[in-house]
């Protein structure tokens, strides 16, 4: 399972590196120090890139959930009873979550896909059933996902990036909701990075010391039984993987090969942000890092992003609720470069000793 | 001058303990881990003990710039020549201002109050004149002002927070203009920390090594030549201090009398909120730190508040920049801590162990 044919192979939109030039030229113009605005100067100069435009814009932008259970939530490693998944994304539907509060305030649409769920799901709006099937299997015993469900679950995310794409979407935001996930983010992440899983497991959304030591154990035991650390990474999301992680991981490369900037939310997100890079490298420049979580394999996970992370708040929360608290900065960094008046146009003076630095 | 029976010795208005316990039980309902949400939580945990109501809100919020020319300026401590305060001035009633393009976004009404500049102050738009001088004296050789022109700045800040008070804003933002104050703030932040000019001094708006040297030579015999550190804050103003340093300090303190939360920008602001701390300590909990910028300075000062920066971006602009870059995180925290649906609300399920954490 190579991959080199599938649809998830094909290039990402190439950076405009005229438009990188021209972007960079006009933020030594602006009327402030140069490089006064820190990550924010770098930032609107690769979304300049990335739009082919020198003066960047951020105009809509959406937020999908990506929802499953995860069969090896039975072993213990949540905090939380497995009926949350089901849960929550009534909650999603229903304007409750915390997502749903920063979709409202921001006016950014929602909507919420899941892949499957151990509860019956209900007809809700909003909310689009897949049907993959009553979550993952449990790994320690047997791969996550049979080969289809893997394949499937990618094209979700790829069939959502093409709507995203046909409402001329500007920039992404995935969230995430399962049970246990960050447990096959951790199996996940161990097997990308090489890192063990007593440096990678972390509390999730609140695990205490016994918890947290099951959980290594756990990932542990799959990695060993599937032999994971020579696996290709569409083998290893198999293996360990999520629905939901598989439909983001989709999403995150079709939404770079259509031209869509991502803005990547936590730990599990960073996850399928990772392996979207693994699988097809080209996507990198497209997915920009809103947030360090608290979870402390993410700084690890981190690592991988062309650039830093724009809030550091002890966030772990998931449901793309960081990325939401970011995206008004990304937003400012664009109004910013674009809306700004150069030195010329205002006639103020540039620096004494001729340099704008 | 000690200062106690001026306006600016009265109290703070209280935080209300009643409405703190609310919000923090409040915090433990809401259908996510608790502590998930991270710094978010303890914000708007005190916000609604600030504004002494369970579900803390922050609706009408406002940018008022203080600028002034600084007579230290003559000594080469800028990398922009003295023009440049007047001309931003005109840069910021004009709309070309980092400042101006994120009140704008934001729809934020933006006021700009000149103290008094070296460059004949044109009518604008937006722009109160005060006329406090051409500029404060040059601090090497005398005191930047006299005690009545320290005292007609604090009542500026005074009268605008008035202003706003009457307004109803929930939360101000406070900018500043003013080649060459960061060398004032610089000297102040010696002053009141205790810490000596070769580690607070930084490169300002963009100075090089020699500027640097040079900048912190002229706050080192500044220092020695008023003796300030056995000084009352308030004499440590007049005698290196900028009339917007003045007049920010005045206006941070009268917002904390009438119940205006304040969102701190960057290094010179945060001096002002030191200032306004250590002349009158019943201010602190209404000053919220915004960001972490990029000046060496800021981390020793930032130490002074009651919570973390939200921001580290590496910024160093001013002008209430930072601030209002961190203000819809500030916003949000409180949209969530009121707008999330509790666990009975949504029917959803708590932690396993029966705990929420």
């Amino acid at each position: 399972m190579s991959g080199e044919n599938f649809w998830y192979s094909k290039p990402a939109r190439p950076l405009c590196e005229a438009s990188l030039q021209q972007a960079m030229a006009r933020q030594q113009q602006l009327t402030k120090p140069l490089g006064a605005l820190g990550q924010l100067e770098s930032l609107a100069v690769h979304i300049a890139g990335l739009q082919a435009s020198e003066t960047p814009h951020i105009g809509k932008a959406t937020i999908d959930i990506f929802a499953a259970d995860h069969g090896i939530a039975v072993e213990g490693v949540s905090a939380y009873p497995q009926a949350v998944t089901a849960e929550m994304i009534r909650n999603f539907a229903r304007g409750g979550a915390a997502i749903s509060v920063l979709a409202r305030e921001q006016g950014l649409p929602l909507a919420v896909h899941n892949l499957g769920t151990v509860a019956d799901p209900e007809d809700l709006p909003g909310v689009t059933q897949y049907h993959l099937g009553k979550g993952t299997a449990n790994f320690l015993h047997a791969p996550a996902m049979t080969s289809e469900g893997l394949q499937r679950a990618l094209a979700v995310g790829q069939q959502v990036a093409s709507e995203r794409a046909a409402e001329d979407v500007d920039l992404a935001i995935a969230g995430e909701m399962g049970i246990a996930n960050t447990t096959s983010a951790s199996a996940l992440a161990c097997a990308l990075s090489g890192f063990p899983a007593a440096i990678l497991v972390g509390p999730g959304t609140g695990l205490n010391a016994d918890g947290i030591s099951r959980k290594i154990t756990v990932v542990e035991q799959a990695l060993a039984f599937h032999q994971l650390a020579n696996q290709s990474p569409l083998a290893q999301l198999q293996a360990v993987g999520g629905f939901e992680i598989a439909a983001i991981t989709g999403f995150f490369i079709s939404c770079a090969q259509q031209g869509i900037v991502v803005l990547v939310d936590g730990f599990i997100c960073s996850v399928a942000a990772l392996l979207a890079m693994r699988i097809n490298p080209s996507v990198r420049p497209w997915l920009l890092l809103s947030h360090l979580s608290a979870e402390p394999g993410h700084s690890i996970v981190a690592e991988a992003f062309m650039f830093k992370p724009l809030l550091n708040l002890g966030l772990r929360l998931g449901e793309g609720s960081g990325a939401a608290l970011a995206l008004p900065l990304v937003k400012h960094a664009c109004q910013l470069h674009t809306g700004m008046a150069t030195f010329a146009e205002a006639a103020v003076s540039t620096a004494a000793n001729g340099s704008l630095s």
